[in-house]
């Protein structure tokens, strides 16, 4: 019942490491895919910037420098984009889809920026949009919340979704290495990118988080959207300071239910060691989803990498080509057809650790004390960390009580006003169990 | 778009926590599941022996007591079993394939004896036996093997899928109870049944991994050929010298591929505590798996409960009335169509840990050691436990080097044999880094 159906044409965009595995997958699994999934999948066109990589992987008859030939190519049926970014990867995406054909990408800025958009635009043509490999490398995740879990209303995601920023932290945490130190590593290891911003300012995890809100409260997000704090200000003191009240600190990718809307936001976090995401290490990534139903749920894996990327395209990949082999029609998924409301980040209730470096000399606790007292924020304890003899600074270190982040806000800017810092203050936010 | 659909008619066999944690999902999500997913479910019939849980349900008008009125009623497309065990369940299972019905079961004892069959009979009539709620509870793991992940080739499943077990290995391990005490415990809480026999005997998690193996490297296996071991000889001393090893027990389901064929069994474990696993505790299941494009994944969730099995059955519901409503007829998924051989037990290599209780007198280390040697068992280290006064019994402990599990078994015949044992030797598998 296998052999009279039709192929479906795949046209791949982008030869690197990701489209190199997919390359591999697509050939090595062919029969498989059409004795047990149904479908006849075959790569019929390619393009890249490098002629050698599809030479190396011996599709150098099927290949194009330009992306345009794979998406004007009549007989691809799926585009598959592994470009990146938001330049051509967008007008590769939406020029494929206007085509008619259906879209498999890894992209998570598109998804960020204009996926709602994009998921419109192909459900109002029946076709697909598929991303998977975007959030999390090879977890899963996407085809979880999609249908596994559809059964549930989902109440939180929360997820360490940057390998780059959870490798330094681990290193920073296990073997006291400074910032820039740590970095340098996760770059040696080829963990990090020369340009390492995207990933340590938060703004990839801010993708991430996007794209999970949309699915997982079906209402529409961007990017732009999602208040975000990165690790840069992070010292091995912070994360001492963690280990001493049994916490492990974590770049956390957070959206949340709450009566007011949605709570969303990418920050450090001392999360209490006991949580199933305080033993996520390394370049691992895992995303923590509770559901009304289901309850807690974890899901963990390598978040980067050519193999679990491939992995996800090709799962990707299958499903849509199911649909064509199917003739299904209907629109993919929702994504973001309900509107919720976001809660303004300083109405947010939160513990902070706030670190602040302060010359070495009295009245310095009597002084900053009045600030957090003047502006109604708790102080659940305060730690002075031991000078810096090289220059006379010392770090004065406080805990608070759950407090609106407005506060907290207004408490450090009355202490900036006072000049007594020596430098910035660092803010963390701690999670009690 | 969604409005001039055929409804997709539910019945429901077996109204307990799971059966009524369904109706109210069913009943909450309806418009959800028909604006989102494209399908119109509709509860027409259910059964169960309690006419009150139907009432408490407001159901009554659809109840019967006896399943077969709704696996005859022909308005019902998908028929639910929630009865359980391998009798009267079974015959209704393939009693509704029978009268051209499709199955969603949480069913692990149908699917672990007669799944493979099951799932052809389905396939010849082109119906579906969906049963994401068998392993696992609410997490999602049938699903990614299925979908997200089937760009793999599984190289191992492992999973922790037994709760009952994981929280008494838990509780013993963190507060030094013994056995009894845990077991006692875990029942007081709801978390074993009055006869936890299957539970602590592993033949719940052999089930489970039966299944898990079946599905991963598609072949067909079979629950009575899982070499099963449970946790009923375990004390705290094992515990206690494992924590002295870095390590932590668990009641693992391993599944392995090697090139002799498939590994697979179900026995107590020290894991060491860096493993993904390690940490999972309490109730909690998880499953990890890793495939060759994808590297290491970890599902963790609820393996048990109304509300993670009603999420499951949900899921299942949904994915078998979208395939009714889109007329797809193709088989609903390859299940064991392959004979790969599988590992004698005996072939086994791994590390053991050997507890001996013996007599507190001297000679016994060298009469035992020298049984070890005789059948080229390599020692990695030996301990002596501090003598029990109350009879004079101490413990020897052994951990052996990498050895062959026939290998170990003769030597524990031949310790027996010299009649020094004063009790049941104890033996846990070593799983090093």
């Amino acid at each position: 019942m296998t052999t009279d159906i039709r192929p479906v044409n795949i046209g791949l965009i982008g030869l690197g490491t990701v489209g190199g595995g997919v390359v591999r997958i697509l050939k090595e699994h062919h029969d498989d895919f059409l004795r047990d999934q149904g479908v006849d999948i075959r790569l019929v066109a390619c393009a890249s910037r490098m002629e050698e990589e599809a030479v190396a992987l011996g599709v150098r008859d099927l290949f194009s420098f330009d992306g345009s030939d794979v998406i004007n190519n009549p007989e691809v049926d799926i585009v598959v984009e592994l470009v990146g970014g938001t330049g051509v990867a967008r007008e590769f995406v939406y020029a494929a889809l206007e085509s008619g054909k259906r879209v498999v990408t890894a992209n998570k800025a598109i998804m960020a920026t204009c996926g709602h958009d994009l998921l419109g635009v192909a459900g109002a043509k029946g076709l697909e949009v598929a991303f998977e490999a975007s959030v999390g490398g090879g977890i899963p995740i996407i085809g979880a919340l999609r249908n596994s879990l559809i059964g549930n209303r989902i109440e939180r995601v929360v997820g360490i979704v940057n390998g780059t920023t959870n490798y330094m932290l681990t290193r920073m945490g296990e073997s006291h290495l400074d910032y820039a130190t740590a970095l340098a590593e996760a770059q040696a290891n080829g963990f990090a990118e020369a340009d390492p911003s995207a990933d340590v300012g938060g703004a990839d995890a801010a993708a991430k988080i996007a794209i999970l809100t949309t699915l997982a409260f079906n209402t529409e997000v961007v990017l732009e959207q999602v208040p975000t704090e990165g690790i840069t200000a992070l010292a091995p003191i912070d994360l001492e300071y963690a280990e001493q009240m049994d916490k492990t600190v974590k770049l956390l990718a957070v959206a949340l239910r709450t009566p007011e809307g949605i709570d969303m936001r990418v920050h450090p976090t001392m999360l209490p060691k006991a949580h199933p995401l305080a033993s996520v290490s390394g370049v691992f990534n895992a995303i923590y989803v509770v559901g009304d139903a289901v309850g807690e749920t974890m899901f963990y894996g390598a978040g980067a990498g050519s193999g679990p990327a491939a992995s996800a395209v090709v799962g990707d990949i299958i499903e849509v080509a199911q649909r064509i082999t199917y003739g299904i029609t209907r629109p993919f998924l929702r994504f973001g057809t309900e509107q919720l409301p976001l809660v303004p980040s300083a109405d947010v209730v939160s513990s902070f650790y706030v670190r602040l470096p302060v010359p070495d000399r009295s009245g310095i606790v009597a002084l900053t004390a009045k600030v957090f007292a003047d502006n109604d924020v708790s102080i659940a304890s305060m730690m002075q960390g031991a000078a810096d003899d090289s220059d006379g600074t010392a770090q004065l270190i406080y805990v608070t009580h759950p407090v609106r982040e407005g506060a907290l806000r207004a408490t450090l800017e009355g202490i900036q006003a006072t000049g007594v810092l020596t430098g910035e203050p660092v803010v963390i936010r701690v999670e009690n169990p």
